[in-house]
């Protein structure tokens, strides 16, 4: 992963001529004044872990498992949000950790923890690295040091249990990882959010991660059955069955903790089959108000695609949904619909119900009846080619002046136009002719999230123009009803917002649960818990 | 409701002469030596609360809503476990609340709440009053009395927004007043337990109840959109869309919380469509094994039926699934397959993905696939006639000598046969030559609910008899790595199992937020919370 961008630097992408022409005539984007800083230039603090602690900390998970080396330090400073993008780029390593420590089992997790505690030392659990809301820059104040805990070793896939269609994973297995070793049993996860080249499955867990084929596959928490959970406390087993009455179910108390309450060690994920076919279609609806009501009639009534996205008029003209014709987009609202399954067998009654094609067929059929107009394969095509490249497209919008960032809610269908009016204003009001662009990308039978992508000129300090405008947003968001995140997170930019949503006894809840499992409060101290 | 049974006394039930001498001769029950209390004959203890602080509680809620009357305070006494109507066939009024009180909003929740934690009087929140697992039996030690707090007055449906597809109700709302108040809407929860007939929204939400047809519309809390909880501590409102990753997801911390962590006193449900066709079918297995095999794969593949439960061979033979054919049942395995929805439209494509006849067709395929041989629509009419009907049979064993209760958990499907064979060993074992029957009623990809109903001879004290039987299954079901419970409650009953499966840690999540949330303890004590 690139130490100050997204991705493998060979697979970087150059603009399209269209979009430098729209970056500079219409939004005033110039290059920057100073060049991006050198990995050699970034600034970094010493190690203020003193040598006793690290060999305390070497003790628990070998010598060759704690690295304190510029590489590893810089490679486990913040997340990939724009401004962790910015900072880094401008050469600030000021929130790296001391040392990165690479712990083999449960058990190397759970005495870390407790050494930790004793130590004060800060623990911030590691995965993928692919946070976008400050989930990884954990507060230092007040600890001897801060260490992140990088789940790297704790890979396998270690067990399958095809009749419960139910497997025991790590949390540090990489996604792609994941999909090679499942396939190899004709099962997948199906969960393909824009991050999957480098997240973990235990960072999707303790993020609520909500993949691209949500609307089929569901969202990650809905697919973890089970949690192995290691605490400054002890441990946690939780899961004994899909679902129980026995009391408040707490892997949705665990899920969403953001390493604040303890390490994820294992997972027991739900699994599905491998889609025999796969077909995504592209539709196109008059405006977003039409093309709403019918992503909510699908969600409502059925049958419901495996992937379906609708975009604003301002998303579709730009061509944003197909990453490689960007720039090139149309008119209208496009729609990608995609379904992935079984392939119908001749004269069967069971597959027209459940199959590929009888599921396009079916939702076809509403899609058509509330207004859309197919466009066949072809932007499926498209879409899915690019699905996991706007990332790096990111990177080279950074480099010609831009800010490129995204901010998510999600709300009750009948909120959605008031919360989509409120992030557009507040967006618009806060930045100099923004492009705002904005696309519903999971949808549930009482709601759907709200996605928006905004551009704009870099003026000032980048960083800081985007902190007023993200306040702004976060504002009107809490104003408008919505949640503070769909899929993103907490971590440390939602955090304030997050307690209004909660209101003042939600959050003594956390306060309380956190206290309890993590007395030192080592855990990503400053994430998640207001 | 019946004092000491279940239910209307007009809809008693009379036991059919086959199970009469399937009792007598092969059970060994008899009449029991005494007979059944009289309303007059029950001990109750003086109220224990004083004028003052009835005159206080009284001063929230207005004189006319605090009742002390013996009817109120026998009414509230317990719920409907089979131990609970033993106690009140033998008189044991000792479980009695010494007030009844009936809050008429929210605010006089919260008021209630906080005069009862300055004045140490415990809570019991009472809504259908028909919990199976002693959830109503609080403890009075160190308390200055006992309220029972009745929801009845909060019984609105306060809005129904048909956009999203959700409505807003109060808690005290009973599910067939429910039901009249959405049909006019077109609309329904589609929630239909044993204990329809008296049961509350606010209690199906506290306790984590689900349905006969939850394959088709959920569980009670896959409905529960957003909640507003009265604490001792203050109030919590969540849920501002149906998913979010804005940390934990506190909605299923208090889900299941049964009185223990505050009193809800609004929610948020997701509702659909009244079905335009409802059709239910017999089909019988050759036996257990296949006929669960059959249901996995529909739970794994689809199209999953609305309704589907499979009756093991000894209920398929006692005919349980049918009460109104009681002892005159089949061999093999009977299951019920049920479709509710829209019905097929002429040529509709839409239509055979998710209309009645398609989904039937599809489920159909796969059960005759599995082994399955149709019995047509009668066996699922009978089961549809008498689907509410158990519980009245229960009072008419109990009036006859026979102890006859349900016992219930979950698992992940390669784990369902060996948790069968361990709830029924200890059944076995624990008393003398039973009639256990079981079947399996809710279903999920990864896993299914067991329901064990058991038949035996009153021996000794029948009450004490029970008890050594359920400790002995609920041994049994964690060593077997089980769930307490699939749909009951922790309550009384399970609280000490409960806390071995959630292990020392999450014990102190739980303890955690019980006091933070109710620091004085009132909240329904001895319940749920080990």
């Amino acid at each position: 992963m690139l130490w100050s961008g997204w991705g493998d630097p060979a697979k970087a992408r150059e603009l399209p001529p269209q979009l430098r022409e729209l970056l500079h005539d219409l939004l005033g984007v110039r290059e920057p004044a100073a060049p991006a800083a050198s990995f050699a230039s970034v600034r970094l603090a010493p190690v203020a872990l003193s040598p006793a602690r690290l060999a305390a900390v070497a003790e628990v998970v070998g010598h060759e498992h704690v690295l304190t080396s510029r590489a590893a330090r810089i490679g486990h400073t913040r997340g990939k949000s724009t401004p962790d993008l910015l900072r880094m780029r401008a050469g600030d390593g000021s929130d790296a950790p001391d040392a990165v420590v690479l712990p083999g089992s449960h058990d190397e997790v759970a005495a870390l923890l407790r050494l930790c505690t004793a130590e004060r030392i800060a623990v911030v659990p590691f995965g993928g690295g692919t946070s976008v809301v400050g989930g990884l820059a954990a507060a230092r104040s007040g600890f001897a040091g801060v260490v992140a805990l990088d789940l790297a070793r704790l890979d396998r896939l270690v067990s399958v249990d095809a009749e419960s269609m139910v497997v025991t994973v790590e949390p540090g297995l990489r996604a792609p990882e994941a999909e090679r070793l499942l396939e190899r049993h004709g099962l997948t996860l199906g969960h393909f959010p824009q991050s999957f080249e480098y997240a973990t499955l235990g960072g999707f867990a303790a993020a609520r991660s909500s993949g691209q084929a949500s609307a089929g596959y569901g969202r990650f928490d809905d697919m973890v059955v089970g949690l192995t959970v290691a605490t400054p406390s002890g441990d946690l087993s939780l899961g004994r069955a899909p679902k129980s009455a026995a009391g408040p179910d707490l892997r949705q108390l665990l899920l969403g903790s953001e390493g604040a309450f303890g390490v994820i060690t294992a997972l027991r994920l739900r699994v599905r089959r491998v889609p025999q076919r796969r077909v995504y279609e592209g539709w196109r609806f008059g405006s977003f108000r039409e093309g709403t009501a019918a992503l909510r009639v699908l969600a409502q009534e059925g049958p419901l695609p495996t992937v379906l996205r609708l975009s604003d008029e301002t998303e579709t003209m730009i061509g944003l949904a197909r990453p490689d014709a960007i720039g090139g987009g149309d008119s209208g609202c496009l729609v990608i619909a995609g379904y992935e399954g079984a392939a119908a067998s001749e004269g069967s009654p069971a597959s027209s119900a459940t199959s590929v094609e009888g599921r396009g067929a079916g939702a076809g059929a509403v899609l058509a009846r509330m207004g859309g107009v197919p466009l066949g394969i072809e932007p499926g095509q498209a879409w899915e080619h690019g699905r996991f490249s706007a990332p790096y497209l990111r990177d080279s919008l950074l480099a010609v002046g831009a800010t490129v960032e995204t901010v998510e809610t999600a709300g009750f269908w009948s909120a959605l136009p008031r919360l989509y009016d409120a992030v557009r204003l507040a967006l618009l009001g806060a930045l100099e002719s923004p492009l705002v662009m904005c696309h519903i990308s999971h949808v549930y039978e009482t709601g759907a999230s709200l996605y928006f992508t905004v551009v704009t000129a870099q003026k000032g300090d980048p960083v800081e123009q985007w902190e007023r405008a993200k306040e702004a947003v976060n504002a009107a968001i809490v104003a408008a009803g919505g949640t503070i995140s769909h899929h993103h997170g907490v971590g440390r930019d939602h955090r304030e917002a997050y307690a209004a949503e909660l209101g003042p006894v939600g959050v003594d809840i956390l306060r309380a649960v956190k206290s309890r499992l993590d007395p030192a409060g080592i855990l990503n101290p400053g994430i998640l818990i207001p």
